[in-house]
C-alpha cells in the first residue's frame, strides 16, 4: 500500500501526455493530489499548485510518485537529485516506470538510510495464491475488450465514481501500474507467475458486503495473442457477476498485430460469457462501453445507437456522456 | 544436465494423480528410474522396489528426483528431512516445484558442504519475448483437457513417440516439470511472467519443416479457474494446426474445486476451437484422448466407442492402446 497524498513527479515532460499517468491520478483521486513538483522546461501542467518538496511535506503529501514517462528508459542525473532530496525531506517514493527504483543503488542506499519506501508499482510485492474458485460474497464487474487498450481502465475508473456518487458501495481494483498508482494499491498482473494470476485476482476481491461492487480493471483482451492469458485469468479469478463489453470502433486490427481482425462485439459476447459462467453461473453482459474518441459528436452518437439496437444492451461512451447508464445497468441486474 | 539413474520421491502423495511427476519418467524413460521413496501414508505406488537412501545408492541412483506434485509447491519438514539425508547420502537433488531448492537455506548448506546439486527445472532460463502472432511454418498439435491431469502430456509423448516410430517429423515440446525432466528441455510455463506466457510458447515451437510436427505439452484446462490462463496462451502462442480433446471419463469435478462440474466434451470442443482459430484459422478438432485408467477393459472399450459415435471423431486412450488412431487423424489432416 502506498501511503497518499502524493506530490506528483512530472518532470521535464516534453507534453501532456508524457504526464498521463499523474494526470489519471487527478482527475480519478484528486484527494491524492496535493501538488504539482515541475523542472524547468516541463510542457506539461496539470493546475495543481506547483511546490517545492518541503512545501509539499508542509502539506501533508508522504510519497513522491513519478507521474511522467521518461525518455530512453533512464531515470536521468536530474530526475535522481530530485528523488534523493524527496527522500531525504520524508518522502517515500513510487514509480511505474521499466527502470526500477530499487535497480538504483544509490536511491537504495538514501531510502534504508532515512527509513523511506521505494514502490514499484511493476512488480508484484505479495506471494498470492493459487485461484481456489470457491464463490465470494460481494458483486463485481468486469470489462473485457474487443482489443487491448479499448478503455477498460476509464471505464472501470468511470462506474466506481459514478456509483459513489451516488452513494452505492463501489471499489476500484486496479490491475496494471496507473491504476495502481491511481488507487495506491493493486496487483500488476501483467507481472504475476502465470500459476497464480487467478489468485492474484482472487486476493485483489475478496469477500465483500453484498451490495458492495468491484469494478476490476480489465487487462489485454480474449482475442490478443500476446496477452490472452491475463485476460483469461481475470475473467475465472474475477467471477464476474457483470461483464462490461469495452470496443473502439474505429480500430482496423488488433493493437501491434496487423494480420489479426478485430472480433465482433457478439463474437465478443459469445466467446467471454460461457467462460465467466465456468466461474460464475448468474454472470450477465450488462452494457457496452465504446471509446468514441475518434468521432465527432455526431459520428459518435450514430454509432452508440447502432451499437445499442444491434447488441439490445445500453452502449456509453463513459469519458464522453459519463458511466450513468452503464451504473443503471448493473443497478438494473 | 541432470544425473541419471534417478531415485524418484513420492513424499506423502496424497492420491496417484499427485506423483503424475514420477509416473511420467517411469513410463517414458523407465531405463532412469531405479526405485520409489514413499513416506507413510504415501497414497501413491509406481510398482517401482521401494528403496531406501542407501539401497537406491546402491543400485546407482544419482539424483533424487521430487517426484510428486503439491498444490503451492511448498516444501514440508518432514519432505525436508528426507532430501537432507539424500544430499549426506550422496544425491543430487531434482525439483519442479514452485518452491525453489535453491531458496531453502539448509538445503544450500548441506549441498554446499557434501558438494551435490540442486536442480530447480521449474526456472525459466530464457528471457522470452512478447508474443507477437506471426504465422510459423511446420505443424503443431495441442491436446486440451476438459480438466487438469486428464492426460494431455502423455498424449502428446505417446504420438511423439508414434511418429517418431513410423519415421515421420517430430518433436515432444515440454512446457511442464515432468516433461522438462523426461527430455531435458523445454518452458516452465507455468513460472513464467503473465505478459511472456504466449511468446514463451511462439519460442518453443519455432518455424520449422513444413511436414515437421511439434506436440506440445498441455497445461490445466479453459474450464479450471486456478489455471485457465495458462491453457489460454498455450492455444494462442501455440497457434495449432491440430487440436485434441482429452477426457478422463469417471472424474464427477474438477480437480481441486469440488463446486465446479466438468464440462462436456462438446463444450470444450465448441470452446477451444473458436479461441484456436483467432490464432489458426485452420485449426480442426482431430481426436479425443481418454485417459481410461480407472475403467476396466470392458468399460474402456464401451466409454471409447460411445464417445467416438456422440463426437464423430477417433476416440483413443493412447496410453491403453497406443497413439496410432490419433496419428492417423494428423496424417490425415
Amino acid at each position: 500500500m502506498i501511503k497518499t497524498p502524493y506530490l506528483l513527479f512530472l518532470g521535464d515532460a516534453p507534453d501532456a501526455l508524457a504526464a498521463k499517468v499523474a494526470q489519471g491520478i487527478r482527475d480519478w483521486r484528486p484527494e491524492n493530489a496535493v501538488g504539482q513538483f515541475r523542472l524547468p522546461g516541463c510542457k506539461a501542467d496539470l493546475r495543481l499548485p506547483d511546490m517545492s518538496l518541503e512545501e509539499a511535506r508542509a502539506a501533508g503529501a508522504q510519497t513522491l510518485v513519478i507521474g511522467v514517462a521518461n525518455r530512453g528508459g533512464v531515470i536521468s542525473d536530474t530526475w535522481k537529485e530530485v528523488l534523493i532530496d524527496a527522500l531525504r525531506a520524508g518522502f517515500d517514493l513510487a514509480s511505474g516506470l521499466h527502470t526500477l527504483l530499487r535497480d538504483q543503488p544509490d536511491l537504495v542506499e538514501v531510502a534504508k538510510a532515512e527509513g523511506r519506501s521505494l514502490h514499484d508499482v511493476r512488480i508484484p510485492t505479495v506471494k498470492y495464491p493459487i485461484a481456489d474458485g470457491k464463490k465470494r460474497t460481494g458483486k463485481r464487474c468486469l470489462a473485457v475488450g474487443t482489443d487491448c487498450s479499448a478503455g477498460k481502465m476509464y471505464t472501470a475508473l468511470a462506474m466506481d465514481a459514478e456509483m459513489r456518487k451516488r452513494g452505492l458501495k463501489s471499489s476500484f481494483r486496479a490491475t496494471g501500474q496507473t491504476g495502481i498508482l491511481v488507487t495506491g494499491e493493486g496487483v500488476p498482473l501483467d507481472a504475476v507467475i502465470a500459476d497464480f494470476m487467478a489468485g492474484s485476482v482472487e486476493w485483489l476481491t475478496p469477500d465483500n458486503e453484498p451490495d458492495h461492487w468491484d469494478h476490476i480493471e480489465g487487462q489485454g483482451s480474449l482475442f490478443h495473442v500476446s496477452y490472452s492469458g491475463v485476460t483469461m485469468a481475470l475473467i475465472h479469478g474475477g467471477q464476474p457477476d457483470a461483464l462490461i463489453l469495452a470496443h473502439e470502433p474505429t480500430r482496423t486490427h488488433m493493437r501491434g498485430l496487423p494480420d489479426y481482425p478485430l472480433p465482433s462485439l457478439e463474437q465478443l459476447r459469445d466467446t467471454a460469457l460461457p467462460l465467466a459462467r465456468v466461474a460464475n453461473p448468474n454472470c450477465q453482459v450488462v452494457g457496452i462501453s465504446v471509446n468514441t474518441a475518434a468521432l465527432d459528436d455526431a459520428a459518435a452518437i450514430d454509432c452508440l445507437r447502432e451499437i445499442e439496437d444491434r447488441m439490445g444492451l445500453p452502449a456509453a461512451d463513459p469519458f464522453r456522456q459519463g458511466a450513468g447508464r452503464l451504473v443503471d445497468a448493473l443497478e438494473a441486474l
